[in-house]
């Protein structure tokens, strides 16, 4: 089974107390895009400017990632400068530079509307909406948000939250968004709000999964060092809607394993900065991962 | 197999965001004593003041809770008050009146020597080793501390590290000892410091154990509601060494299970104030959220 991402494809500069990378790959869709390709066939949505160099271009096909839905617009491609703090948890954008991202109003090219599984990363909630307009048969779909729009676009959330299956947000988000305090309360009012299934993201502390009927918690994997955070939670998503994909299937269990999987391969990306780990990375690295995952948590 | 804890027995005064509660029972070695006693004997060493009524000591004594080493002492029973942020992992102290523990120099009771099992809760580390040098045959020492003794008696602390086989902390004294932000990194320097087996207490996110060869990740039992969390910490050493003692086996395995019922014990205390929901919980309970802990985890 196929999965169709929209998102952003940028440049990122990024400091961290480790050290510094210029204009790397990175952006939603990019993380999303490899991170999936271990498991599924993607198809991405996004768009570059004409300085999207060929190389980079090359890598994203390289993964079996479908590009004919990467539009290249006159102009520059979305430009993003982060530094994090000493506690990787906190990040400052030192700038921010849209450029072709400004006008990006994903259209769907004719071989992407039946996608079966559908990732909306971090947009616009207006524009998350325009994309479920186009599809014809969708079985899950999830979307992701950020601070940003549930503080600016809160009535175009809550619409779009109607429609979709499966919402993915960190814990800060889903505070913001439910304005409650205890991560299992801001949980029940995010799901009367619309999804059936909601997954928080902890960053280091793990991920929770809140489904009708049950909840699921498992730790992030512990590494001894965290190189470079940006990026952990599209990459997360990748791998757990790709694992999805893969098993073609979407019980409980699927799920609890679609996790595991996600966070294994998030694991990896932060390992080194934008997304080079995944360049080397291996289908066995991931497995031998989920394996080390699963010694660390059963009892 | 028995399990000797030395520590405090005190009373609270606690503020948060849900209430209040006024002089109730509580101290390091009351909640652990109380919250062990459902898996095995206890022997308690704590001071109290003549103040302390019968009735609290009718309740540890209901426990099962040996009570030979409480010494009562002409005076008042150490008093604490302190105030839980909205954030309930942050309280201040707002008044501290030690009373009789200021004198508090644990003697063991001839009947107290030879316990295999030891829980040094956090007391002053220079008695926390005098404490050692009264056992007979102990084959699991296990101790506590808090920032107070790491900022202000550091060569004390570091001296029994040597002579300890468990130490048992949050992560913020983990980071505070190792002088490590990343915990993983912080886990290795205490382990270089003496015990064998460190676990780290992270609250609402869980448990992590750190052994000579693996490392075992639990998430904390997602509450909707946590009343009051003075005293988690011990309530949740108390059901680990307990468990512990139940099985008299400190394999791997047991060791995790054993974090899994501390853990399950550490997620009723906090549902009420002090000690009030350990007075009426039975050891069905136990059972019925560790079988809950299971489904929480397994994929």
């Amino acid at each position: 089974m196929s999965i169709l991402v929209v998102g952003s494809v940028a440049f990122d500069t990024i400091e961290t107390p480790n050290g510094r990378a210029d204009e790397v790959l990175g952006g939603s869709a990019a993380y999303f895009a490899v991170a999936a390709s271990y498991f599924a066939p993607v198809k991405l949505v996004a768009v570059v400017g004409d300085d999207f160099p060929a190389h980079e271009r090359a890598f994203l096909a390289s993964r079996d990632i479908d590009l004919t839905g990467l539009t290249v617009s006159k102009g520059r491609t979305f430009r993003w400068t982060g530094r994090y703090h000493e506690d990787m948890n906190v990040r400052d954008t030192l700038d921010l530079q849209l450029n072709v991202f400004s006008d990006f109003s994903p259209v769907l090219p004719d071989g992407f509307r039946d996608a079966p599984l559908v990732f909306l990363a971090n947009i616009n909630p207006g524009l998350q909406a325009g994309v479920l307009d186009q599809l014809t048969r969708p079985q899950l779909i999830a979307c992701d948000t950020s601070s940003h729009w549930i503080e600016g676009a809160r009535p175009e959330l809550e619409a779009l939250l109607k429609k979709v299956d499966m919402f993915v947000i960190n814990d800060e988000e889903a505070r913001l968004l439910s304005g409650e305090r205890n991560v299992v309360r801001a949980a029940r009012k995010i799901l009367e709000m619309g999804p059936r299934t909601l997954l928080i993201k902890r960053g280091e502390y793990g991920v929770l999964l809140f489904s009708p009927n049950s909840v699921f918690a498992v730790p992030a994997y512990p590494l001894e060092e965290v190189f470079d955070p940006t990026g952990a939670g599209d990459s997360f998503a990748g791998g757990f809607l790709g694992y999805l994909a893969h098993v073609n299937d979407l019980s409980e269990a699927s799920l609890r394993k679609a996790i595991v999987y996600g966070s294994v391969v998030a694991s990896y990306v932060v390992e080194d900065f934008s997304l080079r780990r995944l360049r080397t990375l291996t289908r066995d690295d991931i497995e031998r991962r989920y394996r080390q995952f699963v010694s660390l948590t059963e009892f």
